[in-house]
């Protein structure tokens, strides 16, 4: 291979197969293998997931050569007729195919190996386009190339993620290091939120969120939690993370509190890693999530030292025979209610002797919501040393799954942020 | 919207977001999209991932719109800046864009029932594209819209999973089967099937299962519930479904009382519509699944009819103390055990009142596995009329997380299975 140094490091990924295309299955190659660019300060700008035909392929490989340094294939490197991939690349090209003896050696002595008579079919595996340098396959059968391919870099792995990853580190990133120099590093910062909406959120970040703010900032929200980077780019790694400090500095002092995490994603993991370091027990009582907020809890490995134990009381009855709760307060306020959520954890931490309680109740719907106590409404209150507080919800009218989803992220959050005042 | 009607029935389908660009979250609309088009009639030819950049966006817009009859996009619809799908389509279109008063008014509604202040931020979700038909969100803020873009049409989605499929089954679909006339019919059935592994299920589908097989087979594995579709394509709807027919028959009759719908594609739903129709209650009493045997029971609208109540007895203590086990069973046969599921079944069932009880334990790890008892162990059992029976499963050695999906879709089939033979 001998393509001149490319203009600009930037590339481009194609995931090749029928079964990607038709939704069979899902299309994590490209993901894994930005990531690793980007750790190589290669970006990219398009993932395209293509079908298994040749001639589909053979356009799509030679536009996205045009405008990219470099092209990442995964996938139609199989046996069979339906992998186009090795054809695909040659016409687009303009070379023809020619059987690698090597691989085909390999291919013949790996089925001796096993007793077998190799099929005819696999003979296809042992052609490569004509200029192409074989990368050899140490998890399956199907060999990589890579290629010139006008003034692009074209690189095709496998479509098994193990085979390709594989391939990947060995093969292709310490010769990727050699060709793209990088021409800018990156640094980055991602800061994990709670309590907040995305459009509160967006109000205090202001002109951070702007498209060419420089570090960039991106929001993924899911059910009540923000997942926010920072970004920064500079010809140095020095130059990036002097970029990104202050930004991430002023971050943290504008949401303060609202940041559960730096580092892990998930809520309940925070939540139940703390419990653990400070050696406190905990207990759950929850009528409208149904057990949502135990298992989350009960994810977090060893959480058997702190979660003692917890009660699904969905109807009056179980409220008033498990927790204690008071029929008074019941028919008075209703089961939706700060005087119930509040009862329901007292009860769940003085029947079970954790030192904290946390209690749900609330209307996920689509059923029983009324002009007062709106399908959405929730509320969540903590239990600590024989004393409960609660919090009012209120949540979009959104589907039942996702209420419950907002509602026991937020009881979580509470606990939470009862947890910083210990 | 009044664009003629496309030359021919192919799509292009765009994924909007730097997370999917860089690798934090792996892209599974496109799939979805393209096996829901598929039923339509439609197929799509190339799925593009971009990133939230409105020049790049705009310039892909504009040329899948040049190659396809339709292009659906989906992400990029919130109310950040780095929201541009809203932005790049206008300008691919080379059309302004406008306040929708109707979603405004939507949106300011929503906040009013909350009783907050709308975000000034959240205005950029009522704006779309000059000409763009709206299509309205039920389970989130940001409408989608659809648009004539060239020849072709455009649709823009949401990003969240649950919302886009939401919007696409009814704003969408119903009015791409008014544009789109079928060349070809397709006839589908589908079967859900639980209690069988990938592979024993292979071995019993022999060569059904093959590529070139008419009416041909996919198959997808979820924590043990299996969704096996069959396929048939025809030049009428009547011939398609000749072909498909039989071979539906024979696979009823070949997997029989594994298969629990062919309609829900949820366990959960199945098994709680079956004991809302029988007027059965139940109780469940968990510890390795942590509440989520619960969760999964109460996501079933209406279920507090049948769902007494559930608990979540962790330590040994909870299970002697809430479910009357006999301590001697505990030191006798450890927690993993079927005595210790059974009695955990009968207390949940005596102390609740439920006719029927659901019980599960096992280790979910990392930790607490042995020789005799690895990790993956898990005991279920079914009290019916006071006496309950247990079943062993063992599972891969899997993650966590895995491992309790598995264990609580065995429960709800054990349940499911003791119904059939109410």
């Amino acid at each position: 291979v001998s393509a001149g140094r490319p203009r600009s490091a930037r590339a481009a990924i194609v995931a090749i197969g029928d079964e990607l295309l038709e939704g069979r299955i899902v299309d994590a190659n490209s993901g894994w293998i930005s990531a690793r660019l980007a750790e190589l300060g290669i970006k990219s700008d398009v993932f395209v997931v293509r079908g298994d035909d040749a001639d589909a392929l053979e356009g799509a490989l030679r536009e996205l050569c045009a405008a990219h340094a470099l092209v990442i294939a995964t996938g139609g490197l199989g046996p069979t007729l339906d992998d186009v991939t090795r054809e695909a690349a040659a016409r687009a090209a303009g070379v023809g195919l020619a059987t690698c003896e090597e691989v085909l050696e390999g291919l013949r002595e790996s089925y001796r190996l096993r007793g077998r008579e190799m099929p005819a079919s696999n003979v296809r595996q042992a052609l490569l386009p004509e200029g192409a340098e074989r990368m050899a396959n140490r998890c399956g059968t199907a060999p990589g190339f890579r290629m010139p391919l006008g003034s692009a870099l074209l690189a095709a792995l496998p479509g098994p993620p193990h085979e390709m990853r594989d391939m990947f580190e060995r093969e292709l990133a310490p010769w990727l290091g050699t060709r793209f120099a990088q021409r800018s590093s990156f640094a980055r910062a991602r800061f994990l939120l709670a309590g907040l909406a995305e459009s509160a959120f967006a109000d205090r970040a202001g002109s951070w969120m702007e498209r060419n703010a420089s570090p960039r900032m991106g929001v993924t929200a899911r059910f009540g939690v923000l997942e926010v980077t920072l970004h920064s780019e500079a010809s140095d790694a020095e130059r990036a993370r002097a970029l990104l400090e202050p930004r991430a500095r002023e971050f943290r002092q504008r949401f303060g509190s609202a940041i559960f995490s730096e580092d892990e994603a998930r809520l309940e993991f925070v939540v139940g890693r703390r419990l653990l370091e400070l050696g406190l027990t905990v207990a759950t009582a929850e009528s409208c999530t149904g057990g949502l907020v135990a298992e989350l809890l009960t994810e977090v490995p060893g959480i058997s030292a702190a979660f003692r134990e917890g009660w699904i009381t969905y109807s009056d009855e179980a409220k008033v025979r498990r927790l204690g709760v008071p029929r008074e307060l019941l028919e008075k306020h209703g089961a939706v209610s700060s005087e119930v959520a509040r009862a329901m954890a007292e009860g769940a931490a003085r029947e079970s002797g954790a030192e904290l309680a946390l209690a749900v109740t609330g209307i996920a719907g689509p059923g029983g919501g009324s002009a007062a106590k709106p399908v959405g409404l929730v509320w969540i209150a903590v239990a600590r040393r024989g004393v409960a507080l609660a919090r009012e919800m209120r949540n979009p009218p959104v589907d039942r799954a996702s209420i419950r989803r907002y509602a026991a992220h937020a009881a979580l959050d509470f606990l939470r942020t009862e947890l910083e005042l210990a």
